[in-house]
C-alpha cells in the first residue's frame, strides 16, 4: 500500500518551525512496510488543500494529515477534508465531552470556538486524543483511507501508535516484524562492502542501512501473514549479518549509544565522570537525558580553560605546555584525572579544535582527542573530524561515548 | 512570486534523515518576500520527480530542488530536469576542472562516475559549490526558474547565499530589507496581545511573530525599491514596537540569546561558570558553541548527584536535606559555590526535575529552580515547565541563559 503524508500550517511554510511529523510517520509507516512516495506541506489554505487531497486521492491508498484542527478559524483542515468527500460536518458527541471534561479540569471556561473542534465527516470517526483538546479523524471513502491528526508532536505521535496504527496493520493485512541494529565504527561505504550482497534487492525481509551523526543504523522489516514467521525471519537475517558486522553493534533494538551505555554501566555496578573541553558539556547532556543516568552518573567538567584543566582535575601545566591542550596527553591527563577527582569508575577527557578558528597546520580544525580511564586500562584515540563547529562537537561527543562503552565491553571479557 | 520546494531522497521518504533543507529554504524565501505554497519530497524516482517538475511547472514561478546530485546512478534530479525540460545534458568543463581539483588536493583518484557531476542541461548554468564536489544547477525555461542545489546543508547553505539568493533578488526586483527581534521573558499570546494591533494584517513591512523553545521571535520584513526606503520603514517599525516590547528584546538582530551573552560578557570583561544537574551540561554546551566563548568561559560543573553538589562546589549537605536537592536554596548555593570555586564574575545553578520519574506533589515534574548569582546580586526563581524529559532540560537551559543574561544588563545600569 502506498500512503501519502499531508502537514497543514503556514508556520512550517514560513520556515517557523521544523516539520518533524513527516519524519516520524515516514519512520513509522517504514517500520510497517508502508511506502510513502510524496511528503507534502501546504498552508491553511482550502483551494490549496483541496487540489493536494484531489491528488492524493488519485496516487495513494492512505492519506494522512497532521495539524489544522486547532479551534480558530485559520485550521481547517477537517472541514476541507469533509468537503473534499463531499460529506457533511456533524457533532461528535463523546468529542464534546471529552474536550468539556479537560476544560473542566483546567477550571477554565469553554468557548464556542472549542466546539468546532467536536465535530467531524458525517461518514468518519473521531480518534480520541489523549494529550489535547483536538480529536483526529478517519475516514474512509472510494479505497481511501484518510487520517487527520493533530500538529503538535505531542499529540500526534501517541495517537499514531493508539489510534492509526492498529487500523493500518488492519488495513495491510499483514503482520509487520522489525528491529534495528545500532553500529558504532564503521562508515557506510566499509558497511556496503561487508554486507551488500546481502542487502542489496531485499525486498522481504527489507534491509536497510541509514546514516547518523557518528553511527549507521540497519533497519531490518520482515512482512508475514504470521508474528512466527516474522521471528523466524529476523532470526536468520541475523544469523547472517551478525558474523559480518558484530564487532561493530551496539544494539540489536535501536537503542542510542547513550542508554546503552548508562545500561551496561548499570549491569556492571560501575559509574563514570567527565571532563569535556571542546564538547562543553554535550557528553554528560546527553548521559544525563537517559532517565535514571543519576544511578551512574556522579559528575562532569566542562574544563575549557587551561587553568581549568589543572585546577579541577589536576592536568600538569607543564603537560599542556609541551605537548599543546588539544593533545592525546592532555586527553588521557583529563580521563584519568576526572576520574580520580569523582572516585568514579570510568574517566572520559575530551579535548580538540571545533573551530571555526585555532586551527594550525599540525592540528587543523576538526582535530579531537579522546581518552577514557577505566580500572583495568586507557583507550586514548586522536580524531580527525569534518564540518561546521557543532557538527565537530556532536560526533565528538558521539565518538567520545562509543569509546566509553568499548572499554567497557572490554572489561567483561 | 511564487516558489515551490522540492526535496529528492529516499532517506528522506523513510524518515531517516531529518528534512532541515526545506525549512532553511523556506525562511530565506521568506525573508525576501517569496511566497511558498507547496513543499514536496519525493524519492530518488524518476517518473514521480517527472510529475513533480510538471505540476511545480504549473504553479510557482520558482522551483527549488535539493538532493540527487551525487555521482550514483539514484542521483538523478539533474538528469530529470534536463528531461523535463527537453533539454540535453552537455560537460560543464569549468565544473569538471574544479571537481578534479578537490579529489586532487584528497590526494585520490577521481572515478568515472564524478564525471557525472560535472554535466548540466544544455540551457542552464552550474552553480559553483565551494563545500564539496557536487555543483548546483540554474535554468529557466517558459518564465519557470530552476535551481538544483545539492543536499548536504553544509552544501546547500553557502550555494544559497552566494548563487541562489542574489538571482533571486534580481528577478523580484525588489529590494528586501529585514530583521529579527529576538523576544525572552513573553509568551506568545501576551506578544499578541501587546503589539496585535500593529502586526494584524501588516503587509508591507511584514510582521510575523514565530515562537521557538522558550522565546519569540518577531520578523519584520521591508519591500521597497531602493535600500534606503527599507532602512527607514524598518525604523519607523521598531520605532512603534520598542516601546511596547523593549523590556523584552534581548537581540534585534535575530541572536540567539548564547551569543548575546557571550558578547555582553566579552563587553563587560567579565566571565562565566555553571553548575548543572538536571541540565546535565546543556547551558555550558550551549555557551561553548559560540565560538569565541573561551574569552568568558572558564569551567562548568555538571553535579549530578547530592555528593557532587557538596564536593565540588560546596553546597552545605544540610541545606540538601532541609530544603531538598530541586530547591532555591540549593540552586542558590550551587551558583555562589560555583562562582566562588571558579574565580569568575558570573556563577549560574540549576537544578530540577526533569522526569519522568522523581516528581511529588509538592515538587512534580517540571519544577525546576536556576539561579544566578554575580558582584552586585543574586537572581532565584523556580519555574514550573511543561513537556517530556528534553523539552523541560531545554527550556531549562534556555531560561538560565536569560537569567544570566538579566543580571548583567542590570548591572550597566
Amino acid at each position: 500500500m502506498i500512503a501519502e503524508i499531508i502537514c497543514v500550517g503556514n508556520e512550517l511554510l514560513y520556515g517557523d518551525t521544523l516539520n518533524t511529523n513527516t519524519r516520524y510517520l515516514s519512520q513509522q509507516l517504514a517500520m510497517i512496510g508502508i511506502d510513502v512516495n510524496y511528503q507534502l506541506v501546504v498552508g491553511d489554505n482550502e483551494p490549496i488543500l483541496l487540489d493536494a487531497l484531489q491528488l492524493a486521492s488519485e496516487r495513494a491508498d492512505i492519506v494522512i494529515l497532521s495539524g489544522g484542527l486547532g479551534p480558530t478559524y485559520d485550521d481547517m483542515t477537517k472541514e476541507t477534508v469533509a468537503k473534499a468527500l463531499n460529506q457533511k460536518l456533524v457533532l461528535d458527541q463523546p468529542s464534546l465531552e471529552a474536550i468539556k471534561a479537560i476544560f473542566n479540569r483546567m477550571g477554565r471556561e469553554m468557548t464556542d470556538s472549542n466546539n468546532k473542534q467536536a465535530y467531524r465527516p458525517s461518514g468518519g470517526v473521531s480518534l480520541p486524543n489523549n494529550n489535547g483538546t483536538a480529536p483526529g479523524i478517519y475516514v474512509s471513502q472510494d479505497d481511501t483511507h484518510y487520517f487527520c491528526l493533530p500538529g503538535p508532536p505531542s499529540e500526534l505521535m501517541p495517537m499514531y501508535q493508539e489510534q492509526v496504527k492498529p487500523r493500518l496493520e488492519t488495513l495491510t493485512n499483514q503482520v509487520i516484524t522489525s528491529t534495528i541494529f545500532s553500529l558504532a565504527g564503521i562508515g557506510e561505504s566499509a558497511l556496503a562492502n561487508k554486507i551488500g550482497h546481502i542487502m542489496d534487492h531485499s525486498d522481504n525481509p527489507r534491509i536497510a542501512p541509514y546514516v547518523k551523526t557518528g553511527s549507521v543504523n540497519i533497519r531490518v522489516t520482515a512482512m508475514t501473514t504470521t508474528a512466527r514467521e516474522g521471528e523466524a525471519m529476523l532470526h536468520s537475517v541475523r544469523e547472517e549479518l551478525m558474523p559480518l558486522i558484530g564487532d561493530y553493534v551496539y544494539s540489536e533494538i535501536g537503542e542510542d549509544i547513550e542508554t546503552v551505555l548508562v545500561n551496561r554501566l548499570k549491569d556492571n555496578k560501575m559509574t563514570i565522570a567527565t571532563a569535556e573541553s571542546c564538547t562543553g558539556g554535550l557528553m554528560s547532556s546527553r548521559i544525563v537525558n537517559v532517565s535514571g543516568a543519576s544511578d551512574v552518573f556522579m559528575n562532569g567538567f566542562t574544563t575549557y580553560s587551561n587553568e581549568a584543566k589543572s585546577n579541577l582535575i589536576g592536568v600538569d601545566p607543564e603537560l599542556i605546555a609541551t605537548h599543546g591542550a588539544v593533545s592525546e596527553e592532555v586527553a588521557l591527563s583529563m580521563a584519568v584525572g576526572v576520574r580520580e577527582v569523582s572516585a568514579s569508575s570510568i574517566g572520559v577527557g575530551i579535548t580538540g579544535v571545533a573551530g571555526p578558528t585555532g586551527g594550525t597546520i599540525e592540528k587543523p580544525v576538526g582535530t579531537v582527542c579522546i581518552a577514557v580511564s577505566g580500572e583495568q586500562g586507557n583507550s586514548v584515540r586522536k580524531y580527525q573530524f569534518n564540518g561546521n563547529r557543532q557538527k565537530i562537537r556532536e560526533i565528538s561527543a558521539q565518538f567520545a561515548l562509543v569509546q566509553a562503552l568499548r572499554l567497557i565491553e572490554e572489561f567483561k571479557k
